[in-house]
Protein backbone atom coordinates (compact mmCIF):
# COMPACT_ATOMS: atom_id res chain seq x y z
CA UNK A 1 0.00 0.00 0.00
CA UNK A 2 1.53 3.57 -0.91
CA UNK A 3 1.43 5.87 2.07
CA UNK A 4 -1.51 8.63 2.24
CA UNK A 5 -0.94 11.91 3.61
CA UNK A 6 -3.15 12.82 6.43
CA UNK A 7 -6.05 15.16 6.96
CA UNK A 8 -3.58 17.43 8.73
CA UNK A 9 -0.49 17.32 5.72
CA UNK A 10 -3.30 18.03 3.26
CA UNK A 11 -4.67 21.31 5.23
CA UNK A 12 -1.02 22.32 4.99
CA UNK A 13 -0.75 21.66 1.51
CA UNK A 14 -4.41 23.36 0.90
CA UNK A 15 -3.05 26.26 3.11
CA UNK A 16 0.02 27.08 1.57
CA UNK A 17 -1.26 26.81 -1.73
CA UNK A 18 -4.21 29.08 -0.81
CA UNK A 19 -1.09 31.71 0.46
CA UNK A 20 0.51 31.87 -3.13
CA UNK A 21 -2.65 31.99 -5.36
CA UNK A 22 -1.63 34.50 -7.99
CA UNK A 23 -5.45 36.32 -8.58
CA UNK A 24 -6.05 38.02 -11.89
CA UNK A 25 -4.14 41.02 -11.60
CA UNK A 26 -6.30 43.63 -13.20
CA UNK A 27 -8.35 43.47 -9.65
CA UNK A 28 -5.69 45.87 -8.27
CA UNK A 29 -6.36 46.69 -4.39
CA UNK A 30 -9.16 44.24 -4.53
CA UNK A 31 -6.93 41.49 -4.56
CA UNK A 32 -6.30 42.20 -0.98
CA UNK A 33 -9.82 42.49 -0.07
CA UNK A 34 -10.04 38.88 -1.73
CA UNK A 35 -7.39 37.58 0.60
CA UNK A 36 -9.15 38.39 3.51
CA UNK A 37 -11.87 36.26 3.94
CA UNK A 38 -9.55 33.49 2.42
CA UNK A 39 -7.00 33.96 4.99
CA UNK A 40 -9.19 34.09 8.29
CA UNK A 41 -8.36 30.25 8.68
CA UNK A 42 -10.67 28.25 8.01
CA UNK A 43 -11.43 24.19 8.42
CA UNK A 44 -10.42 23.53 5.07
CA UNK A 45 -12.76 20.53 5.08
CA UNK A 46 -13.93 20.91 1.51
CA UNK A 47 -10.34 21.56 -0.04
CA UNK A 48 -8.72 18.39 2.30
CA UNK A 49 -11.79 16.09 1.04
CA UNK A 50 -11.12 17.04 -2.00
CA UNK A 51 -7.64 16.00 -2.22
CA UNK A 52 -7.83 12.81 0.16
CA UNK A 53 -10.41 11.75 -2.61
CA UNK A 54 -8.06 11.93 -4.98
CA UNK A 55 -4.92 10.67 -3.31
CA UNK A 56 -7.97 7.52 -2.57
CA UNK A 57 -8.21 7.40 -6.52
CA UNK A 58 -4.96 7.50 -7.79
CA UNK A 59 -4.36 10.83 -8.24
CA UNK A 60 -1.47 13.44 -6.81
CA UNK A 61 -3.06 15.39 -4.63
CA UNK A 62 -1.01 18.49 -5.72
CA UNK A 63 -2.87 17.82 -8.95
CA UNK A 64 -6.14 18.43 -7.13
CA UNK A 65 -4.85 21.59 -5.59
CA UNK A 66 -6.36 23.99 -7.93
CA UNK A 67 -9.79 22.19 -8.14
CA UNK A 68 -9.66 22.11 -4.46
CA UNK A 69 -8.65 25.72 -3.84
CA UNK A 70 -11.46 26.53 -6.71
CA UNK A 71 -14.10 24.80 -4.33
CA UNK A 72 -12.59 26.72 -1.11
CA UNK A 73 -13.27 30.27 -3.31
CA UNK A 74 -16.72 29.40 -3.58
CA UNK A 75 -17.08 28.54 0.10
CA UNK A 76 -16.25 31.97 0.94
CA UNK A 77 -17.26 33.75 -1.51
CA UNK A 78 -21.18 32.32 -0.33
CA UNK A 79 -19.73 33.59 3.41
CA UNK A 80 -18.77 37.13 1.86
CA UNK A 81 -22.04 37.43 0.33
CA UNK A 82 -23.75 35.70 3.10
CA UNK A 83 -22.70 37.93 5.61
CA UNK A 84 -23.68 41.29 3.95
CA UNK A 85 -26.67 43.59 5.99
CA UNK A 86 -28.84 42.51 2.94
CA UNK A 87 -28.56 38.66 3.72
CA UNK A 88 -27.15 37.60 7.62
CA UNK A 89 -26.23 40.75 8.59
CA UNK A 90 -23.19 39.14 10.53
CA UNK A 91 -20.37 41.77 11.50
CA UNK A 92 -18.09 39.00 12.73
CA UNK A 93 -16.40 35.99 10.79
CA UNK A 94 -14.12 33.74 12.43
CA UNK A 95 -13.87 36.14 15.39
CA UNK A 96 -12.64 38.73 13.09
CA UNK A 97 -14.62 41.54 10.80
CA UNK A 98 -16.51 40.42 8.37
CA UNK A 99 -15.15 41.94 5.20
CA UNK A 100 -18.27 44.54 4.95
CA UNK A 101 -17.18 45.75 7.95
CA UNK A 102 -13.37 45.91 7.20
CA UNK A 103 -13.99 47.12 3.79
CA UNK A 104 -17.02 48.68 3.33
CA UNK A 105 -20.40 46.75 1.62
CA UNK A 106 -19.75 47.89 -1.88
CA UNK A 107 -16.53 46.61 -2.07
CA UNK A 108 -17.68 43.44 -0.14
CA UNK A 109 -19.99 42.62 -2.75
CA UNK A 110 -17.47 43.11 -5.31
CA UNK A 111 -14.82 41.02 -3.36
CA UNK A 112 -17.60 38.12 -3.16
CA UNK A 113 -17.85 38.39 -7.12
CA UNK A 114 -14.37 38.28 -7.71
CA UNK A 115 -13.97 35.15 -5.14
CA UNK A 116 -16.85 33.56 -7.33
CA UNK A 117 -14.92 34.61 -10.63
CA UNK A 118 -11.53 33.39 -9.56
CA UNK A 119 -12.63 30.20 -8.90
CA UNK A 120 -13.98 29.54 -12.15
CA UNK A 121 -10.40 30.50 -13.44
CA UNK A 122 -9.14 27.80 -11.55
CA UNK A 123 -11.35 25.19 -12.46
CA UNK A 124 -10.50 25.81 -16.19
CA UNK A 125 -7.37 25.64 -16.02
CA UNK A 126 -7.66 22.02 -16.06
CA UNK A 127 -7.56 20.81 -19.87
CA UNK A 128 -11.06 19.10 -19.67
CA UNK A 129 -14.47 21.49 -18.67
CA UNK A 130 -15.42 18.62 -16.34
CA UNK A 131 -13.89 20.27 -13.32
CA UNK A 132 -15.50 23.56 -14.13
CA UNK A 133 -18.79 21.47 -14.87
CA UNK A 134 -18.83 20.05 -11.45
CA UNK A 135 -18.31 23.36 -10.03
CA UNK A 136 -20.60 25.34 -11.67
CA UNK A 137 -23.57 22.73 -10.56
CA UNK A 138 -22.46 22.62 -7.35
CA UNK A 139 -22.55 26.45 -6.92
CA UNK A 140 -26.11 26.65 -8.24
CA UNK A 141 -26.99 24.27 -6.12
CA UNK A 142 -25.88 26.10 -3.00
CA UNK A 143 -27.08 29.40 -4.10
CA UNK A 144 -30.57 28.20 -4.60
CA UNK A 145 -30.11 26.44 -1.08
CA UNK A 146 -29.61 29.76 0.05
CA UNK A 147 -32.42 31.19 -1.40
CA UNK A 148 -34.70 29.19 0.35
CA UNK A 149 -33.29 29.94 3.26
CA UNK A 150 -33.76 33.50 3.13
CA UNK A 151 -36.98 33.31 1.75
CA UNK A 152 -37.66 30.69 4.82
CA UNK A 153 -38.55 28.19 2.75
CA UNK A 154 -37.85 25.80 5.78
CA UNK A 155 -40.38 22.94 5.49
CA UNK A 156 -38.22 20.63 4.03
CA UNK A 157 -35.02 20.85 6.28
CA UNK A 158 -32.54 17.65 4.69
CA UNK A 159 -33.85 19.45 1.52
CA UNK A 160 -32.42 22.38 1.97
CA UNK A 161 -29.70 21.57 4.11
CA UNK A 162 -28.48 18.97 0.84
CA UNK A 163 -28.87 22.32 -1.40
CA UNK A 164 -26.85 24.57 1.02
CA UNK A 165 -24.33 22.89 2.13
CA UNK A 166 -24.39 19.03 0.42
CA UNK A 167 -23.75 20.39 -2.87
CA UNK A 168 -20.01 21.58 -2.12
CA UNK A 169 -19.63 18.67 -0.32
CA UNK A 170 -20.97 16.54 -3.42
CA UNK A 171 -18.15 18.85 -5.70
CA UNK A 172 -15.42 18.04 -3.26
CA UNK A 173 -15.95 14.52 -3.98
CA UNK A 174 -16.37 15.10 -7.78
CA UNK A 175 -13.68 17.57 -8.36
CA UNK A 176 -11.39 14.52 -6.71
CA UNK A 177 -12.69 11.87 -8.98
CA UNK A 178 -12.50 14.22 -12.24
CA UNK A 179 -9.19 15.15 -11.07
CA UNK A 180 -8.08 11.25 -10.82
CA UNK A 181 -9.84 10.07 -14.30
CA UNK A 182 -12.06 7.94 -11.98
CA UNK A 183 -14.83 6.87 -15.08
CA UNK A 184 -18.08 8.21 -14.54
CA UNK A 185 -19.87 4.97 -14.16
CA UNK A 186 -17.37 4.18 -11.21
CA UNK A 187 -18.20 7.18 -9.53
CA UNK A 188 -21.50 5.97 -7.57
CA UNK A 189 -20.36 4.44 -4.62
CA UNK A 190 -18.00 7.69 -3.72
CA UNK A 191 -21.00 10.34 -4.52
CA UNK A 192 -23.35 8.42 -2.26
CA UNK A 193 -20.07 8.83 0.02
CA UNK A 194 -20.08 12.31 -0.26
CA UNK A 195 -23.59 12.85 0.70
CA UNK A 196 -23.40 11.10 3.81
CA UNK A 197 -20.65 12.93 4.57
CA UNK A 198 -22.27 16.47 3.82
CA UNK A 199 -25.25 15.30 6.07
CA UNK A 200 -23.17 14.72 8.76
CA UNK A 201 -21.40 18.16 8.33
CA UNK A 202 -24.37 19.69 8.51
CA UNK A 203 -25.89 17.88 11.88
CA UNK A 204 -22.98 18.04 13.75
CA UNK A 205 -23.26 21.90 12.73
CA UNK A 206 -26.64 22.62 14.01
CA UNK A 207 -25.48 20.74 17.42
CA UNK A 208 -22.39 22.76 17.83
CA UNK A 209 -24.90 26.04 16.88
CA UNK A 210 -27.96 24.72 18.80
CA UNK A 211 -29.91 25.59 15.99
CA UNK A 212 -31.54 23.63 12.69
CA UNK A 213 -31.36 19.41 13.48
CA UNK A 214 -30.81 20.11 16.95
CA UNK A 215 -34.34 22.14 17.17
CA UNK A 216 -35.78 19.75 15.28
CA UNK A 217 -34.98 16.24 16.94
CA UNK A 218 -33.01 17.29 20.04
CA UNK A 219 -29.50 17.27 21.02
CA UNK A 220 -29.55 13.22 21.13
CA UNK A 221 -31.43 12.84 18.24
CA UNK A 222 -29.76 15.00 16.41
CA UNK A 223 -26.24 13.61 17.76
CA UNK A 224 -28.19 10.08 17.27
CA UNK A 225 -28.50 10.95 13.07
CA UNK A 226 -25.03 12.06 12.80
CA UNK A 227 -23.64 8.45 14.48
CA UNK A 228 -25.77 6.94 11.70
CA UNK A 229 -24.81 9.34 8.65
CA UNK A 230 -21.08 8.61 9.66
CA UNK A 231 -21.78 4.78 9.95
CA UNK A 232 -22.86 4.85 6.70
CA UNK A 233 -20.63 7.06 5.25
CA UNK A 234 -17.54 4.71 6.99
CA UNK A 235 -19.56 1.10 5.17
CA UNK A 236 -19.57 3.20 1.54
CA UNK A 237 -16.23 3.96 2.47
CA UNK A 238 -15.50 0.10 3.18
CA UNK A 239 -17.27 -1.06 -0.33
CA UNK A 240 -14.95 1.24 -2.49
CA UNK A 241 -11.71 -1.25 -3.87
CA UNK A 242 -9.31 1.38 -2.65
CA UNK A 243 -7.36 2.79 0.09
CA UNK A 244 -9.49 5.04 1.85
CA UNK A 245 -7.65 5.18 5.47
CA UNK A 246 -7.19 8.74 5.44
CA UNK A 247 -10.99 9.41 3.99
CA UNK A 248 -12.29 7.23 7.28
CA UNK A 249 -10.29 9.77 9.10
CA UNK A 250 -11.97 12.60 7.97
CA UNK A 251 -15.27 11.37 8.58
CA UNK A 252 -13.83 10.34 12.13
CA UNK A 253 -12.64 13.91 12.70
CA UNK A 254 -16.35 15.59 11.32
CA UNK A 255 -18.50 13.33 13.53
CA UNK A 256 -16.46 14.32 16.73
CA UNK A 257 -15.33 17.60 15.81
CA UNK A 258 -16.35 19.89 19.09
CA UNK A 259 -15.78 23.77 16.83
CA UNK B 1 -20.25 35.66 -50.59
CA UNK B 2 -22.80 33.62 -48.44
CA UNK B 3 -25.52 36.04 -46.72
CA UNK B 4 -24.91 37.10 -43.76
CA UNK B 5 -27.41 37.64 -40.90
CA UNK B 6 -28.32 41.36 -40.18
CA UNK B 7 -27.84 42.49 -36.57
CA UNK B 8 -31.49 42.79 -35.89
CA UNK B 9 -31.74 39.15 -37.47
CA UNK B 10 -28.66 38.01 -34.64
CA UNK B 11 -30.56 39.93 -32.18
CA UNK B 12 -33.96 37.74 -32.45
CA UNK B 13 -31.92 34.52 -32.58
CA UNK B 14 -30.62 35.87 -28.95
CA UNK B 15 -33.91 36.75 -27.56
CA UNK B 16 -35.10 33.84 -28.20
CA UNK B 17 -32.65 31.86 -27.21
CA UNK B 18 -32.36 33.56 -23.61
CA UNK B 19 -36.25 33.48 -23.65
CA UNK B 20 -36.15 29.67 -23.92
CA UNK B 21 -33.12 29.21 -21.74
CA UNK B 22 -33.47 26.40 -18.85
CA UNK B 23 -32.07 27.12 -15.71
CA UNK B 24 -30.69 24.81 -12.92
CA UNK B 25 -33.80 23.45 -11.68
CA UNK B 26 -32.24 23.58 -7.53
CA UNK B 27 -32.71 27.37 -8.27
CA UNK B 28 -36.52 27.10 -7.38
CA UNK B 29 -37.95 29.96 -6.85
CA UNK B 30 -35.01 32.26 -7.83
CA UNK B 31 -35.52 31.51 -11.80
CA UNK B 32 -37.99 34.14 -11.72
CA UNK B 33 -35.90 37.00 -10.28
CA UNK B 34 -32.82 35.84 -12.21
CA UNK B 35 -35.37 36.31 -15.37
CA UNK B 36 -36.23 39.78 -14.70
CA UNK B 37 -33.70 41.76 -15.16
CA UNK B 38 -32.54 39.52 -18.28
CA UNK B 39 -36.07 40.05 -19.89
CA UNK B 40 -35.65 43.82 -19.63
CA UNK B 41 -34.91 44.30 -23.31
CA UNK B 42 -31.64 45.46 -23.46
CA UNK B 43 -29.95 46.33 -26.90
CA UNK B 44 -28.23 42.97 -26.54
CA UNK B 45 -25.34 44.29 -28.27
CA UNK B 46 -22.44 42.02 -26.66
CA UNK B 47 -24.11 38.66 -27.19
CA UNK B 48 -25.04 40.09 -31.30
CA UNK B 49 -21.62 41.19 -31.59
CA UNK B 50 -20.66 37.77 -30.39
CA UNK B 51 -22.77 36.11 -32.75
CA UNK B 52 -21.61 38.84 -36.05
CA UNK B 53 -17.82 37.76 -35.48
CA UNK B 54 -18.73 33.86 -35.02
CA UNK B 55 -20.52 33.92 -38.31
CA UNK B 56 -17.47 36.36 -40.15
CA UNK B 57 -15.18 34.16 -39.37
CA UNK B 58 -16.66 31.11 -40.65
CA UNK B 59 -19.21 29.54 -37.64
CA UNK B 60 -23.28 28.64 -37.93
CA UNK B 61 -24.37 31.56 -35.38
CA UNK B 62 -26.50 29.39 -33.77
CA UNK B 63 -23.62 27.12 -32.35
CA UNK B 64 -22.38 30.73 -30.61
CA UNK B 65 -25.61 30.69 -28.91
CA UNK B 66 -24.57 29.63 -25.40
CA UNK B 67 -21.49 31.37 -25.54
CA UNK B 68 -22.96 34.95 -26.40
CA UNK B 69 -26.22 34.00 -23.67
CA UNK B 70 -23.32 33.82 -21.00
CA UNK B 71 -21.64 36.98 -22.17
CA UNK B 72 -25.46 38.70 -21.62
CA UNK B 73 -25.84 37.03 -17.93
CA UNK B 74 -22.42 37.85 -16.72
CA UNK B 75 -23.74 41.74 -18.13
CA UNK B 76 -27.02 41.22 -16.35
CA UNK B 77 -25.20 40.19 -13.19
CA UNK B 78 -22.95 42.96 -13.17
CA UNK B 79 -26.10 45.75 -13.86
CA UNK B 80 -27.82 43.55 -10.97
CA UNK B 81 -24.99 44.29 -8.18
CA UNK B 82 -24.34 47.62 -9.49
CA UNK B 83 -27.84 48.54 -8.47
CA UNK B 84 -27.65 47.38 -5.41
CA UNK B 85 -27.97 50.34 -2.55
CA UNK B 86 -24.08 49.25 -1.33
CA UNK B 87 -23.01 50.46 -4.83
CA UNK B 88 -25.01 52.52 -7.04
CA UNK B 89 -28.34 52.18 -5.34
CA UNK B 90 -30.22 52.85 -8.63
CA UNK B 91 -33.62 52.14 -7.85
CA UNK B 92 -34.95 51.63 -11.52
CA UNK B 93 -32.74 50.41 -14.73
CA UNK B 94 -34.51 50.39 -18.07
CA UNK B 95 -37.73 52.26 -17.19
CA UNK B 96 -38.66 48.81 -14.29
CA UNK B 97 -38.05 48.69 -10.76
CA UNK B 98 -34.67 47.28 -10.27
CA UNK B 99 -34.39 43.42 -9.37
CA UNK B 100 -33.92 44.47 -5.53
CA UNK B 101 -36.88 46.99 -5.56
CA UNK B 102 -39.17 44.28 -7.10
CA UNK B 103 -37.77 41.11 -4.89
CA UNK B 104 -35.64 42.51 -1.96
CA UNK B 105 -31.96 43.49 -1.82
CA UNK B 106 -30.17 39.71 -0.91
CA UNK B 107 -32.73 38.02 -3.21
CA UNK B 108 -31.23 40.08 -5.66
CA UNK B 109 -27.87 40.00 -4.09
CA UNK B 110 -28.15 35.78 -5.02
CA UNK B 111 -29.83 36.29 -8.24
CA UNK B 112 -26.74 38.48 -9.29
CA UNK B 113 -24.74 35.20 -8.16
CA UNK B 114 -26.80 33.05 -9.69
CA UNK B 115 -26.58 34.74 -12.96
CA UNK B 116 -22.29 34.24 -12.80
CA UNK B 117 -22.79 30.78 -12.00
CA UNK B 118 -25.55 30.30 -15.00
CA UNK B 119 -23.44 31.62 -17.41
CA UNK B 120 -20.15 29.77 -16.39
CA UNK B 121 -22.66 26.83 -16.96
CA UNK B 122 -23.08 27.54 -20.40
CA UNK B 123 -20.06 28.28 -21.27
CA UNK B 124 -19.19 25.15 -19.87
CA UNK B 125 -21.24 23.58 -22.40
CA UNK B 126 -18.30 23.64 -25.24
CA UNK B 127 -16.01 21.23 -25.25
CA UNK B 128 -13.15 23.15 -25.01
CA UNK B 129 -12.50 25.11 -21.75
CA UNK B 130 -11.33 28.23 -23.84
CA UNK B 131 -14.80 29.61 -24.10
CA UNK B 132 -14.93 29.14 -20.33
CA UNK B 133 -11.48 30.95 -19.98
CA UNK B 134 -12.13 33.67 -22.24
CA UNK B 135 -15.62 34.78 -19.70
CA UNK B 136 -13.26 34.00 -16.47
CA UNK B 137 -10.58 36.25 -18.10
CA UNK B 138 -13.35 39.03 -18.99
CA UNK B 139 -15.33 38.64 -15.81
CA UNK B 140 -12.46 39.61 -13.91
CA UNK B 141 -11.22 42.80 -15.76
CA UNK B 142 -14.81 43.93 -15.72
CA UNK B 143 -15.07 43.26 -11.71
CA UNK B 144 -11.70 45.28 -11.72
CA UNK B 145 -13.09 48.16 -13.69
CA UNK B 146 -15.91 48.25 -11.17
CA UNK B 147 -13.79 48.66 -8.36
CA UNK B 148 -11.67 51.25 -9.55
CA UNK B 149 -14.73 53.31 -10.11
CA UNK B 150 -16.35 52.53 -7.05
CA UNK B 151 -13.22 53.16 -4.70
CA UNK B 152 -13.06 56.73 -6.67
CA UNK B 153 -9.53 55.94 -8.54
CA UNK B 154 -10.37 57.32 -11.98
CA UNK B 155 -7.20 59.52 -12.92
CA UNK B 156 -6.70 56.94 -15.81
CA UNK B 157 -10.63 57.24 -17.27
CA UNK B 158 -9.60 55.18 -20.27
CA UNK B 159 -8.06 52.52 -18.08
CA UNK B 160 -10.87 52.34 -16.23
CA UNK B 161 -13.05 51.96 -19.30
CA UNK B 162 -11.10 49.29 -20.78
CA UNK B 163 -11.57 47.02 -17.78
CA UNK B 164 -14.92 47.92 -16.91
CA UNK B 165 -16.46 47.92 -20.30
CA UNK B 166 -13.98 46.81 -22.76
CA UNK B 167 -13.48 43.44 -21.49
CA UNK B 168 -16.67 42.40 -21.66
CA UNK B 169 -16.56 43.83 -25.70
CA UNK B 170 -13.18 41.78 -25.91
CA UNK B 171 -15.11 38.52 -25.10
CA UNK B 172 -17.79 39.04 -26.98
CA UNK B 173 -15.11 39.11 -30.64
CA UNK B 174 -12.99 36.37 -28.48
CA UNK B 175 -15.86 34.25 -27.70
CA UNK B 176 -16.79 33.93 -31.03
CA UNK B 177 -13.42 33.43 -32.64
CA UNK B 178 -13.07 30.14 -30.37
CA UNK B 179 -16.45 28.71 -31.09
CA UNK B 180 -15.56 29.42 -35.20
CA UNK B 181 -12.44 27.40 -34.06
CA UNK B 182 -9.63 31.18 -35.29
CA UNK B 183 -6.54 29.84 -34.38
CA UNK B 184 -5.18 32.08 -31.42
CA UNK B 185 -1.98 33.12 -34.24
CA UNK B 186 -5.02 34.86 -35.92
CA UNK B 187 -7.17 36.33 -33.82
CA UNK B 188 -5.12 39.41 -33.12
CA UNK B 189 -6.84 41.99 -35.48
CA UNK B 190 -10.33 40.79 -34.30
CA UNK B 191 -9.32 41.66 -30.92
CA UNK B 192 -8.07 45.16 -31.82
CA UNK B 193 -11.29 45.35 -33.62
CA UNK B 194 -13.23 44.52 -30.56
CA UNK B 195 -11.27 46.94 -28.24
CA UNK B 196 -11.75 49.71 -30.94
CA UNK B 197 -15.49 48.81 -30.62
CA UNK B 198 -15.54 48.87 -26.51
CA UNK B 199 -13.50 52.05 -26.26
CA UNK B 200 -16.71 53.20 -29.23
CA UNK B 201 -19.41 51.65 -26.74
CA UNK B 202 -17.94 53.54 -24.38
CA UNK B 203 -17.87 57.15 -25.49
CA UNK B 204 -20.83 56.97 -27.14
CA UNK B 205 -22.81 55.95 -23.94
CA UNK B 206 -20.91 58.87 -21.78
CA UNK B 207 -22.29 61.66 -25.02
CA UNK B 208 -25.69 60.36 -24.16
CA UNK B 209 -25.40 60.28 -20.47
CA UNK B 210 -22.80 63.62 -20.58
CA UNK B 211 -20.75 62.11 -18.07
CA UNK B 212 -17.16 60.43 -18.33
CA UNK B 213 -15.46 61.22 -22.08
CA UNK B 214 -18.05 64.62 -22.55
CA UNK B 215 -17.51 66.02 -19.22
CA UNK B 216 -13.34 65.14 -19.50
CA UNK B 217 -13.63 66.35 -23.31
CA UNK B 218 -16.59 68.15 -24.05
CA UNK B 219 -19.70 67.04 -26.26
CA UNK B 220 -17.73 67.44 -29.40
CA UNK B 221 -14.43 66.50 -28.41
CA UNK B 222 -16.08 63.17 -27.23
CA UNK B 223 -17.93 63.14 -30.26
CA UNK B 224 -14.46 63.43 -32.34
CA UNK B 225 -13.15 60.86 -30.19
CA UNK B 226 -15.70 58.56 -31.21
CA UNK B 227 -15.20 58.72 -34.71
CA UNK B 228 -11.57 58.22 -34.63
CA UNK B 229 -12.45 54.92 -32.45
CA UNK B 230 -15.24 53.89 -35.30
CA UNK B 231 -12.67 54.88 -38.39
CA UNK B 232 -10.19 52.56 -37.02
CA UNK B 233 -12.64 49.72 -36.45
CA UNK B 234 -13.50 50.63 -39.58
CA UNK B 235 -10.11 49.56 -40.88
CA UNK B 236 -9.21 46.78 -38.94
CA UNK B 237 -12.30 45.17 -40.07
CA UNK B 238 -11.52 45.79 -43.78
CA UNK B 239 -7.90 44.26 -43.26
CA UNK B 240 -9.43 41.36 -42.56
CA UNK B 241 -9.81 38.31 -45.00
CA UNK B 242 -13.69 37.67 -44.06
CA UNK B 243 -16.95 38.87 -45.16
CA UNK B 244 -17.29 41.46 -41.98
CA UNK B 245 -20.23 43.52 -43.52
CA UNK B 246 -22.21 42.63 -40.52
CA UNK B 247 -19.64 43.85 -38.30
CA UNK B 248 -18.87 47.07 -40.48
CA UNK B 249 -22.94 48.01 -39.88
CA UNK B 250 -22.93 46.91 -36.20
CA UNK B 251 -20.08 49.80 -35.83
CA UNK B 252 -22.17 52.13 -37.84
CA UNK B 253 -24.84 51.72 -35.56
CA UNK B 254 -23.10 52.55 -32.28
CA UNK B 255 -21.16 55.54 -33.87
CA UNK B 256 -24.96 56.49 -34.82
CA UNK B 257 -27.59 55.37 -31.93
CA UNK B 258 -29.12 57.72 -29.80
CA UNK B 259 -30.18 55.73 -27.09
Amino acid sequence: MPSRRSPDALRALVEAYLGELAFTPELGGLEAVVRYPLESGGKRIRPVLCLAVAEAAGAEPEDCLPAAAALELVHTFSLVHDDLPALDDDDERRGRPSAHVAFGEGVALLAGDALLAEAFRLALSYPSPAVGRELATATLGMIGGQYRDVTGDTTDLAALHRLKTGCLFAAAVGLGLHVAGVPEREQAPWRAFGDELGLLFQIVDDVLDGDGYAIRHGEEGARALADEAAARAQELLAAIPADTAVLAEIVGGLATRTA
